[in-house]
């Protein structure tokens, strides 16, 4: 749903008013059954023929998807992808902003990524609660994984992003997406391997 | 499948030798139904009550899944993404092995991420001809992300992972796996609003 919000704002910003379903179906290559089925979830947009008003549709998916308010992050080790993942641009297209990174070398605690501060992984639940952080971005070896993990949690996280390497075991109430680069790679191998 | 691949691993590192379905879908935190739907999906592997031999499930997987060969890849794009990824270290546990790094930043092309030289993006077709290259991770912005793909294309990659928050449109034999983490982000955000 997101990629449609994006696509969306790119729209608005080249002056687009109205857009058809089959101008967004378009712009995403998805078949336009699926366009219709995820906005069918989300009740009703838009007149039959008429097209979507660009900015109504913006401001109602951000709403439905929860995307209108800030939402406050963290970044769980300021290795090379924790430092990656603090300058992403497509983080605050979302309205989710980078309030710190938390690391165990001190060497880096204390600096800062792109004016972001490093801080202590001691500090860490006191941060959460303090700052209302809801969602973290675990950027640590998999070995570090789930005990990171499990700190967050007793801090009071709500979500969790993790790009470890190892399936975290946490309670039913916290919301976790994997981003697992290796598997992606292996489907791609795997599909191409079919296609020979 | 990959995760089944790396739980294997792990557990042949701690000199186990023989596993039960049970232990490989309580390692992973999935449902038992999904592992007999997948292992099914390849074949018979082990006798119902015995369990499997890990060596065996290993190799066997590693062959289905196209991993039992070396797959050579490149990186698209020498930014903080592109560098992390470089040094990503579950790429090898999975047989793939980045040749090299493109970038158009003529600061960047000639010098080396973690002993991995930095092309010039002019020279991507050549490279990708002569050194047998199979698979690209494309990561830079999201404007530059058409074009460089198409790049990639005449070149005749064969597959692409995009970490660019767009959708590319390309011929049909080439496989695309997209990682999208402000979307990943999105879910989590949406569930979360979902369970308030």
């Amino acid at each position: 749903m997101v990629a449609y919000l994006r696509c969306l704002e790119q729209e608005k910003k080249k002056d687009v008013r109205i857009i058809s379903s089959k101008d967004i179906t378009s712009l995403l290559s998805i078949p336009p059954a699926q366009f219709r089925k995820d906005l069918s979830f989300f009740g009703e947009f838009g007149k039959r023929g008429v097209g979507y008003n660009v900015d109504t549709l913006i401001d109602t998916l951000k709403e439905l998807l929860g995307l209108d308010k800030k939402i406050k992050a963290i970044v769980i080790g300021a290795g090379r992808l924790g430092t990656a993942l603090v300058q992403y641009p497509g983080f605050l297209e979302i309205n989710v902003e980078i309030m710190g990174v938390f690391d165990n070398d001190i060497s880096k605690i204390g600096g800062s990524i792109k004016g972001i501060r490093v801080y202590s992984i001691k500090d860490v639940k006191k941060f959460i609660i303090n700052k209302k952080i809801s969602i973290a971005l675990l950027c640590v070896p998999a070995g570090a994984a789930p005990l990171a993990a499990n700190t967050l949690v007793e801090g009071g996280i709500k979500g969790i992003l993790n790009f470890a390497p190892v399936a975290l075991i946490l309670p039913d109430n916290i919301n976790i997406a994997n981003v697992d680069m290796a598997s992606e790679i292996g489907s791609i191998i795997y599909r191409m391997k079919e296609n020979v």
